[in-house]
């Protein structure tokens, strides 16, 4: 049900929904429907999606993440973030296609893949669908995880990111925009700022540029919107999305930044964007080292890599010559 | 007493006190007293005050903060942090003077007045004591901030700066340590960069070295020790300290910053030191940007300033006016 995950409460405390204290929309002064105490606004339900569609509008313009008649591949979960972006991309007047990754983890991935699916056709938008378990090795993050032991998040990343290229490139898209709201880039920039990891820092931006041909850019047009807008723009809308978490997700440290960053936003309300704009504008210069070398090509697929392989390919690798010595030993 | 502090839980959770465990001294194997996560370690009573003696003196080498010959002035508020630093000093071997600033703060000064003059006494070390009621004009900080209506914690620091400088130069000390410690650096830290105040980030060291002949040196020596581990340091040598914190001290964001940062080192011992010890080595040099002009003479009293007036001249002349108009007004 798509209530559901405004009833688990998506956000902090401090922002409210229902009109119980007969607050006014900030924009139409009928009554409110939700607070933004970080915005210092309330919304009614009309004012509210207007809002939420002018944020994503906003960063798009001020971040130059593509221009208005550039096509875009927007990487879709099946969660309410990307669903919203994907909609409101959609309703914003710009060409997009969907790519979703069926990852093979179970139950969880055939009920994303459904629901993606299912937004897709009734919003009448195109959607390329591909299934991890079906590609030349099959690459599903059990079976990977199963033959390296890496972490499942590592191993997803990996794979996420190739394909993500892989497609956009095939399919001669020159930018994809993925669902990362304001938390999850509050919660990055906390957790790479308490390890003051310089590299990570020097990249973290809504809008990654192209450094190779093989390489889209990357964008992120939910960075100014909050996990709780995010959820009250899907239910408002009336998305069906999947609301349970990936089973692997346990990021226990992500979830405890998360937490860290709504018990100050409790307190100081607008302290989470603060802190990702203002990082934007004053700390990230500091960051910025001397430019990265470009990638070379993977000699094995042709993809961008900062060795002789690129990282899927190592992984790939990895998995096969594990496979093979499971095979041998079992015989 | 001095043990209140240590039974009203001055650290995390995550550092334990006692020998239930049946843990052993990571030193000399003889039964622990302290457990310190973020060291990988414990310690029996001895090895502990040798362990925090040996934390300060690899800070103040490490950050070269002061030579084995320089007399240091010590700034002594008669809490455990200010005594246990003024302890540690002495005890390594150095030459040292206090300096205490009576604030007019009504019971908790003259508290705070007579736990530092009675542990001068019992360790014969020199102290200098400044009472801001008595200065030329009565700075004490109720009355600045009551003529002013600036926060007290705004006041107190341009105060407690000005006359630190004042009487190191008047007695020719070229260096000022304070007992702050790294729980402090770290909120601070944290404050910093939640709000990316580039400005002041760049001046976050542990030694700030003197700009002007009027500026001394000021160094923090227990940058690299706990809250609790400080506590723990008092406790063992028996100091009878200023429990209470400042009765203006709401700093209700530092302590949220403090305590957000306690959260983070129960799931990941050494966050703290690794956030303040990695921003020294890899964040600070973003932000340092083109140097700061040197102060020129404060055209009031000769002090150092970064306009006409020094901020403390500023904040008399404030006292002063506003003083003279309310007197009018009363007439």
């Amino acid at each position: 049900m798509a209530s559901a995950g405004l009833e688990n409460g998506p956000g902090p405390s401090h922002s409210r929904r229902g009109n119980a204290t007969g607050m006014k929309c900030t924009r139409c002064r009928l009554p409110a429907e939700v607070q933004l105490r970080q915005h210092n606004a309330a919304f009614c339900r009309e004012c509210f999606i207007l809002h939420f569609r002018r944020q994503v509008e906003r960063a798009i313009r001020k971040q130059r993440m593509f221009a208005a008649d550039e096509e875009v591949l927007v990487a879709v979960s099946g969660g309410k973030d990307s669903l919203g972006l994907w909609d409101v991309l959609h309703e914003l007047g710009y060409r997009t296609t969907g790519l979703h990754l069926s990852l093979g983890i179970g139950e969880y991935s055939e009920h994303s893949a459904r629901k993606t699916a299912e937004f897709a056709e009734k919003q009448g938008l195109p959607l390329i669908t591909l299934d991890l378990s079906r590609q030349e090795t099959d690459v599903s993050v059990p079976r990977v995880v199963a033959f390296t032991r890496r972490p499942p998040c590592s191993a997803c990343g990996i794979l996420k990111r190739h394909y993500f290229d892989q497609v956009a490139v095939e399919r001669g898209f020159s930018v994809l925009a993925t669902g990362h709201n304001l938390d999850d880039e509050a919660a990055r920039l906390l957790g790479n700022v308490l390890h003051w990891r310089a590299d990570y820092l020097a990249r973290q931006r809504p809008v990654l540029e192209s450094t190779h041909e093989k390489f889209v850019r990357k964008v992120k047009p939910l960075f100014r919107c909050s996990e709780y807008e995010s959820a009250v723009y899907a239910f408002f809308r009336g998305f069906d999305y999947v609301v349970e978490e990936c089973p692997n997700s346990t990021g226990a440290t992500q979830l405890l930044y998360k937490d860290l960053l709504n018990r100050l936003e409790v307190v100081s309300p607008g302290s989470k964007l603060a802190f990702v704009r203002e990082f934007l504008h004053h700390g990230h210069a500091g960051f910025i080292t001397a430019p990265v070398p470009p990638p070379t090509a993977c000699e094995s697929c042709g993809m961008p890599a900062y060795g002789e392989l690129c990282s899927f390919c190592r992984l790939i690798r990895e998995v096969e010559t594990r496979r093979k010595r499971r095979n041998q030993a079992g015989s």
